[in-house]
């Protein structure tokens, strides 16, 4: 079925590091998987670490006027050298990342995870691994509200606020009873850490046990955050749809891209599911300065963040022949070294 | 070398569960492996969930004073089913556990990994796993300092404080440099979340630097606990000693124990290191009540806590004697299924 003729502006960060190579495949899968009539009409913004030290600017008021201006956003990734003392303190992270993510209310923070057929996994007997992390994007002890007092002194006391609301939370739960409605085995875990984190925690279980009863089909349990990141390695097959706030989120997505292949695969969506503003799609993996510019990136993170690009867009035939096309090519790699554009020649070619 | 005869005063909480039949086995140990002329005097004390219900009460302040009274404390597990009402919002935990660590300063969680010869990982390469995390136990977002406002109503607002000062994070950070500088690899690795919770990991970060200069021959890095967690399955011998927070440890150590043969090997010592109070010695995992009173539960992670005991005593060669004995069993284990009394009859029958 021809979609009706249509032309999709994509906002393009390429980013530092690696970022900017993996960009380049990515865009050659954006072009070739585009169904017939749809146009892709990209702008490039030089946001990041090298663009930062450049000008002084990370993310100014206007540049996130003109991000919204468009239907999405694609991230390479962003970040210096860690020991820059002039990016110390998550500067580009904080004020750019993240700064979108707020700014552009990506309330959803979508990691799918899935073993694909010919990756080996770090675990003996992975079984079979195909679950999705919703995890929330703007709210937890992501918000920035911390502070200290005497600082640099043996006084000081420096604290971090984890702000939660029944508005913020309901919203993800909803989409993650949503997801986990649409996927066969319809099961949701909330994972959290309720004995410790109660009031955080109870908001969070009180919620979802209420949208629950919306969701009659969809099974429902929980998991201590501690506890999980043991499934996930002993028994991941165990889960189907992972609910969880923005911080514990961070953590098992990266240990959800280690076990399924390493987070050179691991794609992510910040999703405003509204509409209201450009959702972002991006690899889970930084900047990686130490490999960057000579074609040893994996571009297959930020290919497959095109494919949730497409889904977004509502294009779900030009996304599955995209994780089709990855999913021949992961197959067929074995032990051979390919360069990052090689990769994205043999994924595009294949389309 | 003959110790000099002395009589320790052991507070024993079998607690609930599997607890008292893992404690039963540590108790055969401590007795077996005590040197000569040391005498542990033990006094057991009924606190848990089952007393909870039956009494309603936890842990109260003479509690507490008792407790003081004594050199060390050894407990099993405390708990009750999730699914009780009566025990819903960690009551348990923060009024025993929690409170017990935070009562008696046990600023130190030390918690040991190491893969026994014999103990298939779930990871397939694991390679040599030998670290110990060195976790802060009585600040950061375990302080119980959260609130709630507009509570079960779409304008609830729940937040949690995590806690930090350079008092708790220097003396914690200290002891993770001696401890580093006692092991042979002398390595210390930071693990926190700097690039987002910039506050409270800039003070981290600025005191391991500064503490740092006193210990020159230990080596220091740092990782993000996302990128930790990564690091945990595809390469853990990069790890020989980490020190991180109270919830950050929390999580590692769980998925420490999965990747060396899962928590029923994990031991832990919540511990006062000024020896201003009396330090706990407990396995990481739970109460296991579906498992209960079966004889099903494996007593070598109290048994290791035993060693951990004796460590903190001063007895490093009955410690030793501990751990040599549990890995031979270890070793010798293969997929029969024993009793924890066997388990227990055996690694005590072997000192
Ligand atoms: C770079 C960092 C701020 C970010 C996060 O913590 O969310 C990253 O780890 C991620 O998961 O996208
Ligand atoms: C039971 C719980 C409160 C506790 C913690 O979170 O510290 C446990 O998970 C542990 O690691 O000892």
């Amino acid at each position: 079925m021809p979609s009706s003729p249509r032309t999709v502006s994509l906002a393009v960060i390429p980013g530092d590091g690696i970022g900017p190579e993996v960009i380049a495949e990515a865009l050659k899968v954006v072009r070739a998987a585009a169904p017939e009539g749809v146009t892709f009409d990209t702008t490039e913004y030089p946001f990041g670490a090298a663009h930062f030290i450049a000008t002084g600017e990370i993310l100014s008021d206007e540049n996130i006027d003109s991000l919204k201006q468009h239907d999405a956003i694609l991230l390479g990734a962003v970040g210096g050298d860690p020991r820059d003392a002039r990016l110390t303190g998550g500067i580009i992270e904080r004020g750019l990342l993240l700064k979108l993510r707020f700014a552009l209310d990506h309330y959803v923070n979508l990691r799918p995870t899935a073993l694909f057929p010919g990756i080996q996994s770090p675990l003996r007997e992975p079984g079979l691994v195909d679950f999705v992390v919703v995890r929330e994007g703007t709210e937890g002890p992501y918000v920035g509200n911390g502070g200290g007092i005497r600082i640099d002194t043996p006084a000081e006391v420096a604290n971090e606020v984890s702000v939660n609301t029944a508005f913020g939370v309901e919203r993800l739960v909803r989409f993650g009873f949503a997801t986990a409605q649409s996927r066969p085995a319809k099961k949701l875990t909330l994972v959290h850490k309720t004995n410790v984190l109660v009031h955080a925690g109870g908001l969070w279980q009180r919620i979802v046990n209420r949208v629950a009863l919306e969701f009659p089909d969809v099974a429902v349990d929980y998991q201590h955050v501690d506890a999980a990141t043991i499934h996930l390695v002993t028994n991941p097959s165990r889960f189907d749809t992972i609910v969880t706030d923005n911080l514990f989120g961070d953590i098992l997505t990266d240990l959800a891209a280690a076990i399924s292949g390493g987070i050179g695969l691991a794609a992510s969506g910040n999703i405003n599911p509204d509409g209201t503003f450009p959702s972002m799609f991006e690899p889970v993996h930084g900047s990686a300065p130490d490999i960057a510019g000579q074609q040893l990136a994996d571009p297959t993170a930020a290919i497959l963040s095109v494919a949730l690009l497409f889904d977004h867009l509502g294009l779900a035939d030009a996304a599955a022949r995209v994780r089709a096309a990855v999913s021949v090519d992961l197959a067929a790699r074995g032990d051979s070294a390919r360069s990052t554009a090689a990769i994205g020649d043999a994924i595009a070619g294949a389309l």
